[in-house]
């Protein structure tokens, strides 16, 4: 391995000045801003790499997939899952320099999407640089799935993996981006929480009316309220019949590895503002309720005259974006059809849901699974430190597509530290994490040979 | 009487071109658009008419009032409560000719304001002048205080009368506007209920935060919600301890007044495409609430996303606008306290009661007052038809002031029909409403001083 670390060490800035390439490229998913123009580069810089690339479309008409291929000493197959998409970098006048001029400025890169997603790209891809340099090939075969729609949801990734899942066969998969936390300790996170976006509405009278004619007229805005009040309580119990049944509790290493989480939760309050969280928790309680519960939200609510002043109106719609973040066993499916069940039972016939984004199913990899060890074991190799193990975090994303329908153990790890702002102005990262991770990742192939 | 209403019946054009002359002038208070132009052309008119008048201003910084008094056969005297301003034209694209050029069309006069409420001051200017025309005075004094900030929720009336009670000293009141039904039967209503308008707040983190961390970041919506259901149950039951307790119970005359006044439901369901009523009232049942009962009512919520599609989002913040309508002997200052305790006794001292406009007491003139006799019979003789008799309009207004501190019973008459579409485009009304509710108000003077 010294071979390979020794080469990315020497040859890191010839990656990042191709990175900065990639960055200089805006890729806009949600405004459609320099997509057709990202997709050959990347094509081409891949293939400089000595990855086998062949752009590919969905079944649905979106953003093409970039696929790549390296044949390695085995055939055990590691899967790179990324995107090439980036968020919007408005608002712009919050930015240092511009979002598209790619910036060093004290051992950091500045641009948008250099830590989401494009970094651990070109970090990946280092990697491999690294290995067929030394020795001609990886140590295992790798494949790349690049996606242009991640920002915008990954409305057509998992039908896209559905219908191509011989091409994408491999024996385990490394998630698009991750990092070290605040104490520099490498963080390996195993899966993401399903998540189901509804609209409840609700509709009254034809049109708004005078709120003097409340002592007859229903108001759409009390149903929503009502139907809203049986969904949850004050305790934070979500109150949906059936919806924790299909719940898995978390194994014996599951509950040791959020016990070693290091505890951020004074750090939290301040950055929120808040003096507490919800039921009180701490310790293990706010890292397990955080990690492993479900959640029913609330993202809006709109009903009625809601500008300065006042205006005594009745309205004539109330409507609620929720979002449910599930965790495994949970399926957006059959929450819906238990949600319709108990506002239909709770006399919210009236209540109804509206359709919107397709949801996603949980997924988490097993603390069982040797993947887990081999990533782990290369970590604590290339940073010296021992590596946190987060069995979910909190978001959400199409990794069941990955671990469901293909069956891989999967880890988030990557080049981000907790001060990237991927998605938010100035984002950034630590050149000296794209080593780490460009390393880290080179590690993984050679332990992952070996299992 | 014969006299007088042939004097009315002779001379009602001349009335009708001093009304559009008042038409003529926007005097949108809201806007402040011709404000300042529409007191001297009203004083002016006011004194053509016989009526000493002149202009007072309010305690607080406002638009004035203009007085005026005219000393009849008797001291009994007559109070006119009426007001200059008028509601904005706009949509200005749905009126059939400009709102601000009055137009005569197949025996209607339509303009802004013509309802409500210059058409009222002309026809009430119209009675008097044919007393003093007739027989030199009117049988009984009247007075008159004509406001201009009615339309924008009368801020300073209430204190101008408490510190003018001399000068407004009176024996009954007739106030701004009223009208014949769809039957064209005369309406007489008695009062109005109070109003209490409120917003509740509720703040959680110091910025809208991720929605995943909704497993342990309190989310102001969801307390939002719960507050609000604890405030009025699915069976419309206002929950907040104590909100009944001050309600008068109806009078044997207002229970059989409330009988015979004209069923309406399918009327309203219709124009308002409701299948059913709160509780599904009917019959008397639906007049007795709508007449009688105090609301809770939602006039906004707001909180979090509320554009197209989805954004996982959790709130930081969480409002919703409330008006009570409340019923004799009911206090705003009294709801809002027990509103206070009712919120900070079911666990959410978190929500806020932010300050909005001042309440309104609820007022009504009870069936056993001469005057109510007084203007019943003098409508039975002008309309030819048996009158309908209103407890209370289901609305609010600044009548307290008038029932309550100045003491005087207090009738709502006037010139409108229901199609005459107040605070909407192509407002109008019929001239034959004008001609009868100026009769009705000569009427009204000459029994009142036989009483």
């Amino acid at each position: 391995m010294q071979q390979i670390y020794e080469y990315i060490d020497q040859h890191w800035q010839e990656a990042v000045e191709d990175l900065k390439r990639l960055c200089r490229q805006p890729s806009i998913s949600a405004q459609n801003v320099g997509m057709a123009e990202m997709v050959p580069l990347l094509v081409r810089m891949m293939q400089e790499y000595g990855i086998s690339t062949r752009v590919l479309t969905g079944p649905s008409a979106g953003y093409p997939l970039i696929y790549g291929e390296l044949e390695g000493e085995t055939p055990i197959t590691l899967l790179f899952y990324n995107h090439y998409d980036v968020q919007p970098p408005e608002p712009l006048e919050l930015w240092t320099s511009p979002p598209f001029e790619p910036t060093e400025y004290e051992g950091n890169l500045r641009a948008r999407g250099v830590s989401d997603n494009k970094g651990d790209i070109v970090a990946r891809l280092l990697a491999l640089k690294a290995y067929q340099k030394v020795h001609g090939r990886p140590p295992v075969s790798v494949k790349f799935i690049i996606e242009g729609e991640e920002e915008i949801g990954s409305p057509n990734i998992a039908a896209f993996i559905d219908s191509n899942q011989d091409l994408l066969k491999a024996d385990a998969c490394i998630w698009e981006c991750g990092g070290v936390n605040w104490r520099d300790e490498p963080v390996i996170s195993l899966g993401l929480k399903g998540i189901l976006c509804v609209q409840l509405e609700v509709r009254g009278a034809s049109k708004d009316v005078h709120s003097s004619m409340a002592t007859i007229v229903p108001n759409p805005a009390w149903r929503l309220v009502w139907a809203l009040a049986s969904l949850k309580d004050v305790e934070d119990n979500i109150r949906i019949e059936g919806f924790y049944d299909k719940i898995m509790p978390p194994s014996r290493r599951e509950i040791d590895a959020i016990d070693a989480i290091p505890l951020d939760e004074d750090e939290t309050k301040e950055s929120l503002g808040l003096e507490r969280f919800i039921r009180d928790v701490t310790g293990y309680d706010y890292k397990s309720r955080h990690i492993l519960e479900p959640t029913c939200n609330i993202c809006g609510i709109d009903s009625g005259y809601i500008g300065t002043g006042f205006k005594t109106v009745l309205p004539c719609m109330a409507s609620a974006k929720l979002d449910f973040r599930l965790v495994p066993d949970q399926r957006p499916d059959d929450v819906i059809a238990k949600l319709r069940k108990h506002l239909d039972d709770h006399g919210f016939s009236d209540v109804v849901i509206a359709p919107l984004i397709e949801g996603e199913n949980p997924a988490r990899t097993s603390l069982d699974s040797p993947f887990v060890r081999v990533v782990s074991d290369a970590a604590r190799e290339v940073y010296g430190l021992e590596p946190v193990i987060v069995p979910s975090m909190a978001g959400s994303g199409p990794m069941y597509s990955f671990t469901g329908t293909l069956g891989l153990p999967t880890a988030l790890i990557g080049i981000m530290y907790p001060g990237s702002s991927p998605h938010a102005p100035n984002e950034h990262i630590r050149l000296s994490d794209f080593i780490l991770g460009s390393k880290h990742v080179a590690a993984v192939l050679k332990r992952m040979a070996s299992v």
